[in-house]
């Protein structure tokens, strides 16, 4: 598992720290790297202040295979991304003539200098465009760094068309099982079968549900079969304090 | 605004950095912190992983006024936040004569080694309890780490219980309109308002409502007078473009 590609996502915006949105780009983006075979090691939420953009962007690109940033690319002066972005690849920013055509025959005499932003991308090599359906101004790619909207249907779609470009290692698959037993009473036996599936990451979640304590338990790993075998010791360890196990999410 | 407390939100975690479980407590946080006038400047999301948090933790305590960690405190193998708080601050790990006491006389014979766990902190000077109704197991401080439970439900009560303790600055207030209007015909216009009030940060939220674009403003800062004053300009520019401007959120 360890030589696996890596990625960290970038959620770049106030809104968030301030208290006013709810992120909903990292759980879609978490999931399909899952999926892909990528490991996300790391997110970090960060505010629209340009140098803390760039060191973050130069600290990420430099520990990652791949890094994904969400947020910041709109025609507002709120809108830093793709400066800071050029910034940190030491890089000027262009008009991409491409994206100036389709929003010129868009926006017709409605294209300005604001919306003209939304056609800048870093000069120089390894650039090329991230589209999506939702939206005429697209995101781009530099190098490693993967730049999206922050809206989650654009970003989530833009996700998905930049997904073919990662080279991912063995899909992360898991399973999941849960029962109405409290975590403190299997917490010991739990470790041991841990400790007997070493490359089986087995995660224990406790919650409230119909009034009483549940516990649901997911083991992740990328042999199908490791997971199962981990999965039925741990439906045993439930059965005998009297739960019923079942698969759960 | 420059001299007003800081803070950090570490969220750990493989359960949300593997797509399993939507994060419900920054947003939480992040609203409760502005009003105590804490500017929270950041947010990461980081593995079950002993070295990483270590590390994180003593990046951050050294930076911010204020950190708060979320998840890992439980009786279970995968919970080692209290371990890893105490390494960082070079500090060995002690049971808590208090919560041993209570835990007895609520478990009774059920209490075990795996919940003993729950009453473990750093030892040494500068530790206290964070308390809650929602559970028998408390977080802790320890100097200015403020370690809280994962679960929503018992992260947002224990941060109810140790908001006294945090010194804010002046209450971040913010204000909002929205309009059906496009943010690339408004860009320039709400620059202009930036540059007229730069103690005031405001912000550009695009959507779709109702089939069409829909333009959120918000306005951040500590003087209510310039904050709605901002807004008021907002509007003018909103009407200019054909749009009805109304408090949104």
């Amino acid at each position: 598992m360890s030589d696996a590609p890596t990625a960290c996502v970038l959620i770049i915006g106030d809104e968030i720290l301030s208290g006013r949105t709810q992120d909903a780009n990292l759980k879609y983006f978490a999931a399909r790297f899952a999926e892909l075979g990528v490991r996300l090691k790391e997110a970090r939420v960060i505010p629209d202040d340009a140098d803390v953009i760039v060191d973050t962007l130069n600290t990420m690109r430099a520990r990652y295979t791949y890094v994904i940033t969400t947020g910041g690319i709109g025609p507002t002066h709120d809108d830093i991304t793709t400066l800071c972005v050029a910034r940190a690849f030491g890089r000027q920013v262009i008009r991409h003539e491409g994206v100036v055509q389709r929003m010129t025959a868009y926006f017709g005499d409605r294209l300005n200098e604001a919306r003209l932003k939304m056609a800048e991308v870093p000069d120089g090599p390894g650039v090329s465009l991230i589209e999506s359906e939702m939206t005429i101004a697209p995101g781009f790619r530099i190098e490693n760094v993967f730049v999206l909207a922050g809206v989650p249907s654009i970003a989530h779609a833009m996700f998905e068309s930049l997904a073919p470009q990662l080279k991912g290692g063995a899909p992360m698959l898991s399973g999941n099982i849960g029962a109405g037993v409290r975590e403190g009473d299997i917490a010991t036996g739990l470790a041991a079968i841990q400790k007997k599936y070493p490359s089986v990451a087995i995660g224990s979640y406790p919650s409230m549900r119909d009034g009483g304590f549940h516990t649901s338990i997911v083991a992740r790993g990328t042999d199908r079969a490791l997971i199962d075998k981990a999965l039925e010791e741990v439906a045993t360890l439930m059965r005998a304090q009297g739960g019923d196990p079942r698969s759960d999410a």
